[in-house]
């Protein structure tokens, strides 16, 4: 196990409690780092930006899913297409009943939708239809995603700018949505809500759920003098 | 001294650091009130919605010092107009080296500038043309503002939105922009780092600065027997 240089943290479930409110301890533990963090969300660019100012994490995260990458305050990459999210959206929302979520306006590549529906029956059925297009459940939002990018092709461009190695990366999170980047990392940890999937793919699973799970995740990174 | 039934709160400065990182005891403050929190900030809608989410107060609240406020998920108002701070952009450019956040894609009535020029004879400059807005400096950014609208403004709307009367609510702020609000509320409170004017017209200066200063407040508050 080498040394790790830079985290990739997913935000809802992982730094958040189930309401989406940050936990305290996460807070903390992110304030004694010393490596940088990268966000790594399925919400948008103007969110996750919100999110690294009051954390106080670099301007450098992945948004919507891989679709949206910041680089720095200035420089933002739209990496996936709207237009065939919205063509699955109206092909789907026939046979499903698909409500978007508000902050659609924010949104450049992807739609996040309700948990009204049942996601899987809906990727499914994408599938059979030949639609270029994921629908993925983070357990927070469902998401119609371009096929072409996830957390895990956001993450290569991101480690590359970064002039740091994918092996030198720890992953945390806990959804499937975080699964593409869990498979580049040098080093995966999960917080204790995750789902089965993701934790079997971890090297480490937190007994501490939500952040208190990130902050127990970071304890033992350090403990085990991974920094 | 009534009852208080709601807070108003800045955010930056307020609850943050002077890096706009979120203080860990403010968060801490936040989640044991029992009142709910009403934002009233010149950030966007679009980051104001975020800090809520992250903070776990209500989708209610004052964005771009007034001209945007938000009264649930759903339902967003727009009260002040661009097109004079973008006309008052154009003219005040010309006599002031003015730069523009990036934050102006999400912006939808005020302009926020980097705090490279002198605001204060900017703003003088601006009622000496004559032109309908304000230029403010929160510290923390250089906003050019529709003159008709300001934190006051908003907290009279939601006030009346939320049923609760403007004296019962408390306001706690860092920066002359929270003064109008400061006319209104049934209680002031400023943190230690706020400016003169405003610890002047406060009813409690807290000791401590930035969210360490909020948490006092709050505890103040308690210990009062204002809730």
């Amino acid at each position: 196990m080498g040394v790790i240089r830079a985290l990739v943290v997913d935000i809802d479930g992982t730094l958040s409690d189930q309401n989406r409110v940050l936990c305290p301890s996460a807070l903390q533990a992110l304030r004694r780092l010393k490596v940088p963090v990268v966000l790594s969300t399925g919400n948008t660019h103007c969110f996750t930006r919100t999110v690294s100012v009051l954390l106080g994490t670099p301007r450098i995260f992945i948004a919507e899913n891989g679709g949206v990458l910041s680089y720095s305050e200035d420089e933002m990459e739209i990496l996936a297409d709207l237009k065939v999210c919205e063509d699955a959206f109206e092909k789907l929302a026939a046979e499903f009943p698909l409500q978007k979520y508000n902050s659609a306006r924010y949104r450049f590549t992807d739609i996040a939708l309700q948990r009204t529906f049942d996601a899987k029956a809906a990727d499914k059925r994408a599938q059979e239809l030949g639609l270029p297009v994921e629908v993925i459940d983070t357990t927070y939002a469902v998401h119609i995603k371009d096929k072409r990018i996830d957390k895990g092709t956001g993450l290569i461009r991101i480690a590359k700018r970064m002039n740091i190695d994918l092996g030198e990366f720890a992953a945390i999170g806990d959804s499937n949505s975080d699964l593409p980047m869990y498979r580049l990392a040098g080093f995966r940890a999960s917080v204790g809500n995750a789902g089965p999937e993701l934790k079997q793919d971890s090297d480490y699973v937190a007994k501490a759920e939500y952040g208190n799970g990130f902050a127990e995740i970071i304890n033992y990174m350090n403990e085990k003098g991974m920094f």
